[in-house]
């Protein structure tokens, strides 16, 4: 791809729309991204750093210098060079603060001031705001006559004298109505503001609710500030979907394009927990050593009663932590829940119980055992049910993300439960 | 809630927004649901269906009689109308389509020809198209006369005289631009057309690549045939989320809404595919009876070996499965995240070995089991990474979801190479 027909690089890169020079950057080995970069020269377009993925881009940054970054944030939409400088630690952004034009400089560092991942960081202050006694044709040659609107927009916000926001124009509208229309009597006034300060995740879930376009975002004293559109949303669902995912998974980022060590290292604290768990299972074990000397049938059958147990409850997990992320679960029907997983769980253990006694006494002939397994299953199923559900929930109510500790939590107690019970049982029946 | 005041029942709901009324009736029990339903009456909003989970919507649906049906869905726009009408039986929806007036059925009929997840099912047919030699001022003219046009709309589409889609007018540049100009000059022309037949996933991936709005569906002859707009995709990236969290967690489908018994019969399939691997590891695990009757220990520190396989797997799994279906991972780049996570695999397997060869020393006070588990350990994870990333690498290649099988399929690896390399090892070493 890339030798000494580096000068034609950018020829052939101009046409592509920044997202897919997005794509091929990324795809390039680190030495290839900055030889690539190098090549396109001033050619190279600051949006395609908005659709980069997060680790490639701030190992790009890191290759610039402060005053192309200042130019570049000055192009970009305030919503992407709040993002795009907010990625950067304190030093960097101060003195890059610097080299941009003042007016810029203002807007980033308000938008900074919001907390990381709220409403205000999300939103673009770049709007069309206009009073509520203007007609149609007013706005209609308002738009036509202002240069410094945004490229694109999608709705108009109506707003009294203190800038507080009463009405949105949706641009339909506008289109269908005659010019000596009022604003007043064509705006939406039922639509939904959003407070500067409120997390991106409930934003979503907003926009998802109610199927909308955009919003106006707005201060305590319901100022209007800037407005959000859906596409920053559907990102914002893209995360938040990806990090319950990931959460589930055990992994802290989807860091296919981090280093060996990165990864590496990113891995280990979840696995070390996952450690601790292991033993904590095995110690459950470890008290019925002489019961397993004497019948080693045991040993084999053990994990069976475990991972059924594992598997049950993480099922109601998964659906319990959906239907947490998407608010389905509150206190009026978290009963209902709790008895009907835990019932599912049970009737699952019975029908279970009986393959499993069946096959033990094929295996083993032994009706014993088969007996033993055959209630260690309901019980661990049962269990599975119950704490599958109660994790999750309990975590949702101490403020914790039910997403990225439930799992651990779970296959402690359907390893602990599975093991003390089979074995228990087998040192009480066989022994 | 429901007593004898259900006469104020629809005063009560009117104001509310149909994706809260869908809301309010989801959290209802089945009974109260029909009573609510009822009072409702002829203030029932059809709108309401659109927002409603499937499984409440079926059950909503079996209680209504096909005149009424017939009339929402001549309320709906095309787009919930067909979706609706989609998920019912093909004699009930014969059956229902006769009481539909004669120009939606058409609709709703050439709806129903495109296959089910496919762009043709999620457009809208209402849309607004103008010829290319318009002006500014035509166009909006058009648009303040004609009464049947969308509601809300986010562009217009410009076609030639064989209703192909030629460009993309963005609303705001149209409010911009001077009466007299044309809109040939000011539309876009590198908007992206969807084929009716591609996937919903696909449509998804489209929108969120290029942050589009709404985009034109267009037929095999490249006639336009009605737009997506984004309100929909979110829908669809939230299904699809959802669809991989689930498959990965091992549940058919979040059935918060479900009966028990479709709940239970629902998670008995990954169950019984849970329990064949289960007893695969116990199969390895009998092979070695004989050694475990010898060192007790080794039955007690067997599942630790299994599970950290395990967990490491999943790890490199989760980021596989969403790496795939965010199509980040082509076969240029495949080899050297294989090689990347079978090494992080090996290194965190490294570091698991030491702390476990020092556990098992203080524990058992047996340097050989030490060195044992160190080894199975190593080789275990390295394995982990190896076919953590190999099983939905090659799921994909064979076209099934890398996330319905990769777990059963990684787990029943990690498992019996941990107990096999584990109990082989101390069968060589200890016996």
């Amino acid at each position: 791809l890339e030798q000494e027909r580096l000068p034609v690089v950018p020829r052939l890169l101009r046409p592509l729309h920044p997202a897919d020079q997005a794509d091929l950057i990324e795809r390039l080995d680190g030495d290839d991204r900055e030889v690539l970069i190098g090549a396109m020269g001033a050619a190279f377009d600051p949006e395609v750093l908005v659709y980069l993925d997060d680790t490639v881009r701030e190992e790009i940054l890191a290759h610039l210098d402060e005053a192309q970054i200042a130019r570049f944030l000055s192009v970009l939409d305030s919503d992407d060079a709040v993002d795009l400088i907010g990625e950067l630690d304190e030093d960097e952004q101060a003195r890059i603060l610097q080299a941009v034009p003042a007016k810029d400089r203002v807007i980033l560092e308000q938008g900074l001031t919001f907390p990381e991942s709220s409403a205000g960081r999300l939103m673009q202050r770049e709007m069309v705001v206009v009073p509520a006694h203007w007609t149609v044709g007013q706005t209609i040659d308002f738009l036509r006559t202002v240069r410094d609107l945004p490229d694109d927009f999608y709705a108009i916000y109506v707003v009294d004298p203190a800038h507080r926001p009463v009405g949105e124009l949706v641009l339909s509208h506008l289109l269908r109505s005659k010019r000596p229309v009022r604003v007043s009597d064509i705006m939406r006034k039922d639509f939904r503001r959003v407070p500067a300060a409120m997390d991106q995740e409930e934003v979503a879930l907003l926009f998802r609710q109610y199927g909308l376009v955009a919003a106006p975002v707005v201060a305590d004293d319901e100022r209007l500030l800037g407005v959000i559109t859906v596409d920053d949303v559907v990102d914002v669902i893209d995360e938040e979907a990806e990090e319950d995912l990931m959460r589930l998974g055990g992994v802290s980022e989807i860091d296919l394009y981090g280093t060996l060590w990165d990864t590496t290292r990113s891995r280990f604290p979840w696995l070390m927990v996952n450690l601790g768990t292991a033993i904590a299972a095995s110690l459950v074990i470890g008290l019925f050593e002489a019961t397993i000397q004497k019948v080693v049938a045991l040993a084999v059958l053990m994990p069976i009663v475990a991972s059924m147990g594992g598997n049950a409850g993480t099922q109601t997990l998964t659906v319990a932590v959906r239907a947490l992320a998407m608010r389905d679960i509150d206190t009026r029907n978290a009963m209902r829940f709790i008895a009907k997983e835990t019932l599912a769980g049970s009737l699952n253990g019975l029908a279970f119980a009986v393959v499993m006694a069946g096959a033990s006494v094929l295996w083993f002939g032994d009706t014993r055992i088969a007996w033993i397994i055959a209630v260690a299953m309901v019980l661990n199923l049962l269990v599975a049910g119950l704490v599958g559900t109660l994790i999750p929930l309990g975590l949702q109510r101490v403020k914790v993300d039910p997403a990225v500790a439930s799992g651990v939590f779970l296959t402690t107690v359907t390893d602990v439960v599975g093991f003390f019970v089979f074995l228990g049982l087998a040192t009480l029946v066989l022994l």
